[in-house]
C-alpha cells in the first residue's frame, strides 16, 4: 500500500512551484540564522526566533529589509556588510552601483549564485525569443555594472554574444551590418540616439539594419508607451523590456513577443510581494493591481535579502499571456523615492547634494536640481543651481563651475549644466531640503 | 598477455604533452580539411594532401597563415571568412580588434573554444600566484577585445573578480581599497598614471594601497625594465605579464613570481615555433634562441590556425625556472611589422592613413606620424602630419584639424595632434609609401 507521502506524488505528479517556494524557503531562513550576522539580528529585534517561521505565510510576519540598511550595514562592516553570508573566498564576483552618496554599494556572488543568475538570464533571453542561432549585439556598459552580467546568460543560452559596450556606436552598427544580428541590448535613450547616428553617418534608415528585436533596460523608458512607440516605428522591430535589481539579480522579469508587461521568471529563487508602500500591507490579489515590488530570495548566498523593498512602483497583470506562459507579469509605473535615471545610471539627489558640498566653502552646498521631465527618467546635461559663497571672483567661480561639472561626471556619471547662484537666493525649507524644483 | 599498445600505457604511465598534442594535431587537420575553406584551398595550391600530414614532424612542411590572409578572407566571405570552420549556430561570443584600416577582423569562438579559453586563461592567473582568496581589480576594458575574456578564466579560478572597466580610476582605487585587493589587472601605461592619480586624488602613496600583483598586459611596456622597475617601485608590488594573440587565444604565456620571463601555459591547446622571420626557417633550439613566434592551434573550432605569423619577436629561455614549472618562457622584444601600440590598442600607420583619406579632397591623403618613442610603444597624444589641399579657407582648415582628430579618436580609440601642412610639403617616396619618421 502506498504511503500518504507516495500517494501525494502519485496523485500529484506536476511540481508545483509553490513547493518549491516552501522548501527552498525554509532552507533560506536556515541559511540565514546560520549565516548572516544582519539578519540575526534584525529578527532578533522583531522578537522573531527560528521556529516562528515554519511556512510561507510567516513570511508577511518578517519585517521588511531597506536599501538604507544594506547601506548601513556596508559602512559599518565594510566592504560588503554584516548582511552579506559568504566568506570573501567563496565570492567569485563583486558588482558596484553608483550609490546614492557616491560611494558605491557592493554586491557579491559565489559560484551557485552566479549560476542561479545566469540561469535567469538565459530565461530573460528565451523569452524574449532569443534562440541558439540569434546573433546579439550587446551595446550596454560591460563593466561593475551588475547588468553586464547579461553575458553569462547570452551565452548559456547558446546565442551568438556580441560584445561592444558603449561609446562605440560605429561598431554597434558595424557589428549589426556585418552579422546581420537581430537582437540588440541597450538603454532606450540609446536605441533613440542610434537612430539618429545611423540617419546622420550612414545615410540609412534604422530600419535597413534589419534588427527584429531590441532589448532594452538600464531605465524604464522603454515602458513609455510613446518611447516605445517611437523605436520600434524607427528600426521597425520588437521592443522588449527586461528588469532586475542592483542587490537581488540583473533581471527577474522579462517582456514576451506578446508585449503585455513583463513576465517573471524567477519564481524557483525570489518570491515576490506587491504591498502598498504607504502601509505595507500586502495589496489585495487582483487582475491588476498596483503597489510596490517586494523581493525575498529563497536560495542566495552572498546578499541574502528577506521582503527587500525595491521602491519600484509596478502594476501587476495576472491575466493569461497569449504566448502561453501562466507566470504574472508586471510593468514598472514609477518609483516611491526620488531617484533619478539619467542615460540608465540610477542618481539620487542626495549624491547630487553630496558632491557639491564636497566643493564647500566656495558653495553653500545649497543645490536645486531643475527636473524638465517627470522623473525618474531624465535626460542630460541636467540643469543644476549651485549656491556660492559670497567674495568669489569671477575667475574662481569659472573655475567653480568647471569643477563641479567634472566631478559630477567623474563620480556620478552624468553630464549637469551648473549654474551659479549667489548665496541666499535659494528659498530654505524647514522640515526637509528641497533639492529639485519641477519645470514640467 | 600485454598488447604492445597497453604494454607502453604500463611502462610510460606519464602523460607526455606531446603525444597529447601529436594526437589532437591529426584531428585537428582532419576537422580543417572537413570544415575550412580556406585552409582546403591553401593546402591544395600548396600540393599537400591529407595523407602528407601524418606527424608532426610534418608541420614545418606546411605553409605560414598571415594575417593578411584572415582580413581578405573575411573581406572575401562576410563577416568571419572562409578560414571560420564552425556554424553561426554554434558560436557564443564574436571578439573583435581594431583592424588595421578601421575595419575590425572578427575572432569567434563555439562553447568548446570557450572552455579552452577560459581554462587557459584560469592557469594565467594561477601561475602569476591568484589563488581562490585572491581579490582581483580588472580594470582592463570589457567590451569587444579579446582580452575581456580574463573575466571567464578569474572567475573559473574562483578568486573574487571585481570589474570595473577603464575610464574609473576613483572607482578602481575605492575598490581596492575597500576590499583590500592583492591584485590589479591594467595596461603598464594605465599603472604609471594610476600612481600619479592616487598621489593627486587620495594624498596617497600607491603602495599604502597594498597591492601584491600587477598583471599587466595590451601593450609591452610590462617587459622592459626601466618601465617595471618605475611601476614596482611606486607601487611595491610585483609586476608580472601575460600575452596572448587576438587571433589565437586572449593568453597563452604567463609570468609566475620568478619574473624570468613568461611561462608557456597552453601546450595541449596550441604549438609553438619560433621561426627567421626573414627566411621563415626554424630556428635552430638553443637556451636563448630568438625570433618570430608561430601558432598552431590544435583543438580549434571557430577560427583554425596552422602556422599563424604572430609577427611578435621574442626571445625564448629554456633553461630551468626555480618556479619548478618546466614549460619554456619567453619576452616579446619587439615586431616586425609597423604595428603601434597606443594605450593598449593596436593601430596600424596604414589604418590611420586611411581615416585621413576619408577626407580628399580636402587632404591629399599624405600624412606623416611622428614617432617621439620607438615603436611599438608610443603614447598619445600622437604628432600626425597631414597634407592639405591648396585654397582651403582658414576656417575650413581648423574644421578639418578637428574633424581628423575626432574620427581618429572614434575610429581607432586614440587623441593624435593634427598638424595641417601645405599641399606638396610632404616628400614622397617612390617604392614604398613613408608614414612615419622617427623623432626618437
Amino acid at each position: 500500500m502506498l504511503s500518504e507521502k507516495a500517494k501525494k506524488v502519485f496523485e500529484e505528479p506536476q511540481l508545483h512551484v509553490e513547493d518549491i517556494q516552501a522548501d527552498k524557503f525554509q532552507q533560506q531562513i536556515d541559511y540565514i540564522f546560520q549565516h548572516s550576522e544582519f539578519y540575526r539580528e534584525k529578527f532578533q529585534k522583531a522578537g522573531i526566533e527560528r521556529e516562528n517561521i515554519q511556512s510561507l505565510n510567516d513570511l508577511k510576519k518578517l519585517p521588511f529589509t531597506y536599501k538604507d540598511e544594506i547601506r548601513a550595514s556596508q559602512k559599518k562592516a565594510p566592504p560588503l556588510g554584516t548582511h552579506a553570508a559568504a566568506d570573501m573566498e567563496d565570492i567569485v564576483r563583486i558588482h558596484s552601483s553608483s550609490g546614492t552618496t557616491g560611494r558605491p554599494t557592493y554586491t557579491g556572488i559565489t559560484r551557485q549564485d552566479y549560476d542561479v543568475w545566469t540561469e535567469m538570464l538565459a530565461r530573460v533571453c528565451y523569452t524574449h525569443g532569443i534562440r541558439q542561432d540569434s546573433k546579439v549585439v550587446f551595446a550596454m556598459g560591460l563593466s561593475f555594472f551588475v547588468g553586464s552580467a547579461m553575458k553569462d546568460g547570452i551565452e548559456r543560452l547558446g546565442a551568438t554574444f556580441i560584445p561592444i559596450g558603449t561609446g562605440a556606436s560605429d561598431r554597434v552598427v558595424r557589428s549589426i551590418i556585418d552579422f546581420q544580428a537581430d537582437v540588440l541590448f541597450c538603454t532606450p535613450s540609446y536605441a533613440t540616439y542610434l537612430a539618429e547616428f545611423v540617419k546622420k553617418n550612414y545615410g540609412m534608415h534604422p530600419s535597413e539594419l534589419g534588427l527584429k528585436l531590441m532589448s532594452v533596460g538600464g531605465e524604464p523608458g522603454g515602458g513609455l508607451p510613446e518611447v516605445r512607440r517611437k523605436i520600434e516605428s524607427e528600426w521597425n522591430c520588437k521592443v522588449m523590456e527586461a528588469m532586475g535589481n542592483a542587490d537581488m539579480a540583473p533581471v527577474l522579469f522579462s517582456e514576451c513577443p506578446e508585449q503585455k508587461g513583463m513576465h517573471f521568471i524567477g519564481a524557483d529563487n525570489v518570491i515576490c510581494e506587491i504591498i502598498d508602500p504607504e502601509t505595507g500591507e500586502i495589496v489585495p490579489e487582483s487582475d491588476h493591481m498596483e503597489g510596490e515590488l517586494v523581493y525575498t530570495a529563497i536560495n542566495r548566498e552572498c546578499v541574502p535579502l528577506i521582503r527587500f523593498r525595491t521602491r519600484d512602483l509596478v502594476q501587476v497583470d495576472t491575466t493569461p499571456c497569449a504566448c502561453g506562459k501562466k507566470s504574472f507579469r508586471l510593468r514598472c509605473i514609477g518609483r516611491t523615492d526620488d531617484m533619478l535615471i539619467i542615460r540608465g545610471v540610477n542618481v539620487f539627489p542626495s549624491a547630487i547634494k553630496d558632491v557639491v558640498n564636497s566643493f564647500r566653502p566656495k558653495t553653500t552646498g545649497e543645490i536645486r536640481i531643475l527636473l524638465k521631465e517627470k522623473p525618474p527618467l531624465v535626460n542630460p546635461p541636467l540643469p543644476l543651481k549651485v549656491e556660492i559663497a559670497n567674495g568669489l571672483s569671477e575667475r574662481e567661480q569659472e573655475a567653480l563651475q568647471k569643477d563641479v561639472q567634472a566631478a559630477l561626471r567623474f563620480k556620478l556619471f552624468f553630464t549637469a549644466e551648473v549654474e551659479l547662484v549667489s548665496e541666499g537666493s535659494l528659498p530654505r525649507f524647514e522640515m526637509k531640503a528641497k533639492l529639485t524644483e519641477r519645470l514640467y
